[in-house]
């Protein structure tokens, strides 16, 4: 009871510290969050339940795009105007390839060099984790964090390996997909599920020679985006032309992405989103944990395999093999 | 045993006048399939895995599009055509809106009236069910009996009412959708999901006055298509201009889609995507069983209930939301 007593103090001194803009708290809250170990983990849930009250303030925006496109050109130039006008941007990244020993090519302060070094920006590489659910995870769970801390932008930016985009796109008020031009006629050509969650399309690099390559390429995104039905009727997706190096475009850019806080604030769809995207992922993670439950037995997580497998092959029907499954767990139920 | 036994030869009987051809049967067949009795469901699964063995040799196609596009006269156009070319043409629909009482818009054998009274077509209406993944089980067991039964093209229609089309996408060889020319220059707009799921686009009512208009709409949407990175490099989906009431563009039409067959096959990826489609939905049956299990118990349906509703407002973290779940369920492990 008294050692409860002591770990809720030390938990609400993290709370007062982290709130209070310490920077040394908020890192090492961080840590505890990527932790592994179950004692952290248990911490951390209560940390940030704490928090929650003084979490969601901020505007939370997913930016995507290939290795090349820009994005750290542009994290660099969008969040030093960002701080120029006041505002703290913390900046974090969803990179399922990231390792402990490899590490990310996301989150480099080494390209985003001046945000790096301003008092009011905050850059945390990818967290790392054996999977994507687990990195985007500790991402939701980091952003709660930096909320609380008192940054009121978050950048959370992916390269767009598997399923990384969605992922982000599912914790964002606003996710912006960033294209190169491409040489000629071709087109990069947007990875199947991106056009549908992108509330902005940008084409980069539209400087020099490449001007009117980048415009033309626009216009051409621009008709794919107008024939597909969009999901609000309050936004119309819209495709601009930037230049981080030359600083062009990126006023016109900000300014669209407060239009649309704006139009989704007034219209009631911006917290609407939000609810919408807690749920969901409340659900992935109950889904996730029913079926660690069902694999943490290996004769089950076997079997799971083997009849994956006969399923794949034909060589018995999905329904009995879940019949099975399910016996095995001792879930009777039939749905 | 010696009633098992009486079962079991029931159930052989069942299998093999089903096989034979006969009509009758193969109805009660389906009768069992969409019955929620527990003998009846029990019986079905036993009846499915005896008939799996001889499943799987028909090309199916699935067709989505408005009411109104044209959808029950293609069928019945494309399928005369077949039957022409002796073929043995099984039309099935998923419908999450039919009802018992209501019926549904799909599947109606008086607008698709030359094919519902040839004796080498069969056509069903949806199943009713209280939702779409129940719909889709049902199409799903009722394939694999129209296919032992000989039928060696499966066409799956579905209008379009939540996620249909992407359950029948889930289902089929092919998937075909349909689209209106419009008026003037407001395109149908395709509904969001299905850009990247369609195998071909078909603008329908290609005659008289509208042929401009459907080949200009055709234009668009192949613009559309080719700027998204396609599924597989073997097959960039086409967009067509058909009319079925004077029956042009259909040889086209069906070229294609042997045309897909053919390359798909050769590459491997036709049997591939096959395997995948079942793996998956042996994933998502998986997935329903194990939310019904919890859902079973009324304390613990009722907790799940009130902890989206704190999720949703912000009160409460999903990761504890899901925690608390999960003690309730007795299920201790921590993903």
């Amino acid at each position: 009871m008294a050692a409860a007593r002591q770990r809720l103090a030390t938990i609400d001194e993290y709370a007062d510290r982290l709130r209070a803009g310490d920077r040394a708290t908020l890192a090492r809250a961080i840590t505890l969050i990527e932790s592994a170990r179950p004692e952290h983990m248990a911490q951390a849930q209560e940390l940030l339940q704490r928090l929650l009250p003084y979490t969601g303030k901020a505007h939370r925006i997913g930016i995507t795009g290939v290795p090349g496109v820009g994005k750290s050109t542009l994290i660099d130039q969008l969040g030093m105007d960002l701080v120029e006008q006041g505002h703290k941007v913390a900046v974090l990244a969803v990179d399922p390839t990231s390792t402990r020993s490899g590490g990310s090519i996301l989150g480099d302060k080494t390209r985003m060099v001046r945000l790096a070094q301003s008092r009011n920006a905050f850059i945390r590489p990818s967290p790392t984790s054996g999977t994507l659910g687990g990195v985007a995870r500790k991402t939701r769970e980091t952003m709660a964090l930096v909320e609380a801390a008192g940054f009121d932008i978050v950048i959370v930016e992916t390269v767009g390996v598997g399923q990384s985009e969605v992922a982000v796109a599912g914790m964002v008020d606003f996710f912006l997909v960033l294209l190169l031009a491409g040489g000629g006629d071709d087109l990069q050509g947007i990875k199947r599920g991106i056009i549908e969650i992108a509330d902005m399309i940008a084409i980069t690099k539209a400087d020099g020679d490449n001007i009117a390559r980048a415009k033309k390429a626009a216009a051409i995104y621009q008709g794919a985006l107008s024939i597909i039905a969009p999901e609000s009727p309050t936004w119309a997706p819209p495709v601009l032309t930037i230049s981080s190096q030359e600083n062009r475009g990126l006023e016109k850019l900000w300014a669209k992405i407060l239009e649309h806080k704006d139009l989704m604030t007034a219209s009631g769809e911006f917290q609407a989103r939000r609810g919408a995207q807690a749920v969901d992922w409340m659900r992935d993670l109950l889904q996730q944990r029913l079926l660690a439950a069902l694999q943490s037995d290996a004769a089950i997580a076997k079997r799971l395999h083997e009849l994956e497998g006969d399923v794949r092959a034909g060589r018995r029907t999905p329904a009995l093999a879940v019949d099975e499954l399910v016996a095995l767990m001792g879930l009777g139920v039939r749905a």
